[in-house]
């Protein structure tokens, strides 16, 4: 966990005046960069670890690749920086035939004429579109003791949560209920991506039976990536908003939330739950 | 709230097998697309309302604008989408003299033969560059009891939280306690960028004495935020990340996190927070 964690000498104060001085753990952040053939695509902040799969699953996400051919090779820069240091921050990725990659000379062009009018449903459309793996209504059925048990679970396995308090969790587990795969980062999105991106390098996509949960809400954001990698159920602790249950109910996912102990809202397509078994 | 709060007929569901079907209230969430002149710039999702605000906020915090003379106008965009309706969910901005427009064109550069060392030292020095309001030791203190009855302050005042459970909000106080400005989004970052830009375009800027308390975590981008608003202290109910520790240590902001009932963890500059009044 080298990389994860740092330390720092912190100052807890109380309203009662009472001031201790103590060391306290830190979840490491840092800015990774993805470039194609060396030209520069997207930064953003992330925890270290995983990079490569958090790549993967964000171009999947994206809809620039949807199967493991698609990326010829991913590799952090050559170089190093003025101090000669590998910073292993940046990856530059190379696509294969068959993938989309983005027109990066063309993606800030002038758009005045037209599509004044982006709203959500432009956004759906969107994902809808972009999607190789559409869901099937008859895959990922989970019964709801099964589907409550998850985010206990993930918590139990977040080690860098456990140490600093400050980092999200995105687990992937099998309908019986077993936990596959667990990735934790600062960033919700990234903890998804690299989830997704560990399944989408390993040949697993589509993930027709398998259920996403996450630690913090439910975005339009989340949705869409759960959709992209044909995952067709997603479960939040917390709250979704209204462009995640839209996207859900148009993409035939099963979106729950409020995953709290005894009870679970289900927001769309509820006929993938089961109860008792 | 029209815009901010929808409803959907959802299913509980019970791990005994019980399911009821009811009402609930959901947060929206659509996308903003911000244009330099009619050119595209950057989309996000966001919750509708204070849109201005939030591309002020967002424009100060990237550096693009440090003053209200700096944005000679923002409007929704004067077109329709096809079917003849206004999303108000595109803004328009012209800049005026002082600024610094982003270089639309040259923006995703090749950049292969340098710059490999992307890293949190390069992020930190970026926002100490741009910054135009350096952050006064003398300015911003604050009684810890005060600091540490900021975070249910925050959350008597959130409505939208109320409704939905579903978004995050920030506040701006004045050191003694006193809620200033409270804006909710889906999203961390908007509600901070829609309570600084209210307080720019009120050119209430550098909020040289004010403390600005968020709802979650506190990432490298908030402290940004504040750091570049001139707020000299940043309050989060939840964990810090290293770099958000880092910037606020380099910049001079006090950064306080758990803040959570009885005691407030200081990451840095702990000499603004006082004890006892």
């Amino acid at each position: 966990m080298g990389r994860l964690i740092t330390r720092r000498r912190i100052v807890r104060a109380s309203a009662d005046g009472a001031r201790i001085s103590r060391e306290e753990k830190l979840a490491v952040e840092e800015p990774l960069e993805i470039r194609f053939n060396g030209t520069s695509f997207t930064t953003s902040m992330r925890t270290p670890g995983d990079d490569f799969d958090m790549v993967a699953g964000f171009l999947l996400a994206e809809g620039i690749i949807s199967r493991t051919e698609h990326l010829v090779s991913m590799r952090y820069c050559a170089g190093t920086d003025e101090e000669g240091h590998q910073t292993f921050n940046v990856i530059d990725v190379q696509l294969g035939f068959g993938a989309h990659p983005p027109d990066l000379a063309a993606a800030r062009n002038v758009v005045t004429s037209s599509a004044c009018g982006i709203c959500g449903t432009n956004s759906i459309d969107d994902v809808s579109k972009k999607s190789s793996y559409p869901l099937d209504p008859d895959r990922g059925h989970v019964d709801v003791g099964v589907l409550l048990k998850m985010p206990d679970s993930l918590r139990e396995s977040q080690n860098l949560f456990s140490a600093t308090g400050g980092v999200h969790a995105a687990g992937l587990f099998t309908t019986d209920g077993e936990l596959l795969l667990l990735r934790e980062d600062v960033g919700r999105h990234n903890a998804v991506d690299k989830v997704v991106g560990a399944a989408l390098r390993e040949r697993k996509l589509p993930l027709r039976d398998a259920i996403l949960q996450v630690s913090g809400r439910a975005s339009f954001e989340l949705v869409q990536k759960a959709a992209m990698a044909g995952i067709p159920v997603l479960s939040a602790v917390s709250a979704p908003s209204s462009l995640a249950v839209e996207l859900a109910d148009e993409t035939g996912l099963t979106l729950a939330a409020f995953s709290r102990g005894s009870t679970v809202n289900i927001y769309t397509h509820a006929d993938r739950l089961r109860s008792g078994s």
